[in-house]
């Protein structure tokens, strides 16, 4: 079924493997998706025991940097850490945004790293649907810390947000932008706010900044288990990374006493598998012959007021 | 195929044949669906030529007074007014927020107005698509000016706004109470905001909560081709009224002359084509027994871990 694909190695972390099989989640090939499936069936039930942490911010916040000093700490505590990114807009740009792995050169060297860049646009369930499965073969692989990188693009950071623990936001210290951009959506989906570069010139405009938003996020609604912190540190100068990590096991602890832990996991998952559902019927439509020829046809009737949208859609279901 | 129905009578705007029509499109029997199908496709010739305004705003704001204003201001300008409700909590409240008529007691006496409650939560499309059809025929038996009223709740602002050409939220006089519980979202839907009671000892504050959504107002996103008016009346004292209704005239000259009247309402019809296709695949699914005992099964599956989202997704579709 899987020929040349061996599972032992991936289960006990060969990187090889483990890049084979996230490249068999990522291709296009029916045959290759076919035997990504089995693949995962099989890894599935050694999944799940890391802890899957989402990382977003705009351009020039310092991700790769922080990530870097993020991942380089992990490692000191013992932890071994995969770093994958959701990046809608990587084929558009013509590479991804974690492709050169020289921006986070000392990590990408780690034996206890793993480092994949974002997958290009492609089948069902998009980059989202791959990402997640690529998390699935990491933490089979004895991943504890899963990083999930993305730019604020699109959707992506809604889509992170649904596939990890815990989604923290980056922020320059700025105070004076409001929201530096970030749609508001976002800040609710926050579990944290981390102000980077707090450091040189910057540090008391980051401690005014610590303040604004510390305010400002007890405006917004919230999940129950949790209150959002916002906290400084300085990835460059590796100052409070320490402190953002036990930030992430304090809540780890408070959500796991609450049994939050695995009911936002068990939410994600019937999400998720709705969504793809809905991904399936959509695609019956329009791998419908009959349907897509209608569909212009029956639209134009209806901007002429020759038909309403219901005996339209009635007659575009028809097709089925 | 209509036995007693007369299409004559409902386009000479007879109000009895309007109500049986409207009957027609709210029962939940099918032979009656049928019925209103027919009747809908024959009247929709005749519909379109109203300007339809959505009203919403929190309890307590004003809307009844402020609907019976402003109608009976529309009737002594020579216009006729159809007045409907979207009220997706009517149902558990046990009744429509409108079907208490003498909530606006003397526009409802009024032979050039026509007061509708809101239709109870119903089958395909839901109260938007019975509320939408109803408009049509409204507009067929020849009302001017159709208001579409909502509370705010859950989706119906949105549904309301999605129905429109103009979208009215009506505020108190009360610029500490940031938004005023209402949405950020449907503040970038609003193309006007409508501060109620501006009257007596409220006449300042009221001023003062003009110049603040004023500002608020510049720094959200809002269509090309008008910029949302913030506005002052006094339902009760009938102040401004006719200010608020020049304002909606000024709307619709300025986006006619710009092509974007019927371009909205295009948009509108293709949504809501597109929603109804969406409903009828979901609901293809909700009414297959092999997918429906499947579902809760694959679901445990996944949370388990024995079974990827995907392959579940599948295995529901592959009931189709």
């Amino acid at each position: 079924m899987n020929p040349g694909f061996d599972l032992e190695a991936l289960r006990h972390g060969n990187r090889r493997a483990l890049a084979k099989a996230i490249t068999l989640v990522e291709s296009r090939l029916e045959e290759h998706r076919e035997q990504a499936q089995s693949i995962l069936e099989q890894t599935l039930p050694l999944s799940g025991n890391s802890i899957r942490i989402g990382i977003t911010g705009i351009p020039g916040v310092g991700k790769s940097t922080f990530i870097e000093a993020f991942g380089l700490h992990l490692i000191e505590q013992g932890k071994r850490v995969a770093v994958l990114a959701v990046d809608p807009s990587s084929p558009i740009a013509g590479g991804s945004i974690l492709g050169d792995k020289t921006r986070m050169e000392e990590l990408s060297r780690h034996d206890a790293a793993f480092i994949r860049p974002s997958p290009a646009e492609g089948a069902l369930g998009g980059v989202a649907q791959k990402t997640r499965e690529t998390m699935l073969l990491c933490e089979a692989a004895g991943y504890d810390v899963v990083l999930v990188e993305t730019v604020g693009v699109g959707q992506s950071e809604y889509e992170v947000a649904g596939m990890v623990d815990f989604f923290m936001v980056l922020m320059l210290p700025n105070a004076g932008d409001e929201l530096q951009g970030i749609k508001k959506g976002i800040m609710e989906l926050a579990d944290a706010l981390v102000i980077n570069k707090a450091d040189g010139e910057s540090v008391n405009l980051a401690s005014m900044t610590l303040k604004h938003y510390t305010a400002a996020m007890t405006l917004l609604r919230h999940a129950l288990h949790w209150s959002p912190q916002v906290m400084t540190c300085s990835a460059l100068q590796r100052e409070n990374i320490d402190g953002v990590w036990n930030m992430v096991l304090e809540y780890e602890q408070q959500v796991k006493r609450e049994q939050a832990f695995q009911t936002k996991r068990d939410r994600q998952a019937r999400d998720w598998m709705r969504h793809l559902i809905n991904e399936m019927l959509q695609l019956k439509l329009t791998q419908n012959n009959a349907a897509k020829r209608l569909l212009p046809e029956l639209e134009q009737q209806v901007l002429a007021q020759t038909m309403t949208p219901y005996a339209a859609a009635r007659r575009i279901i028809d097709c089925l």
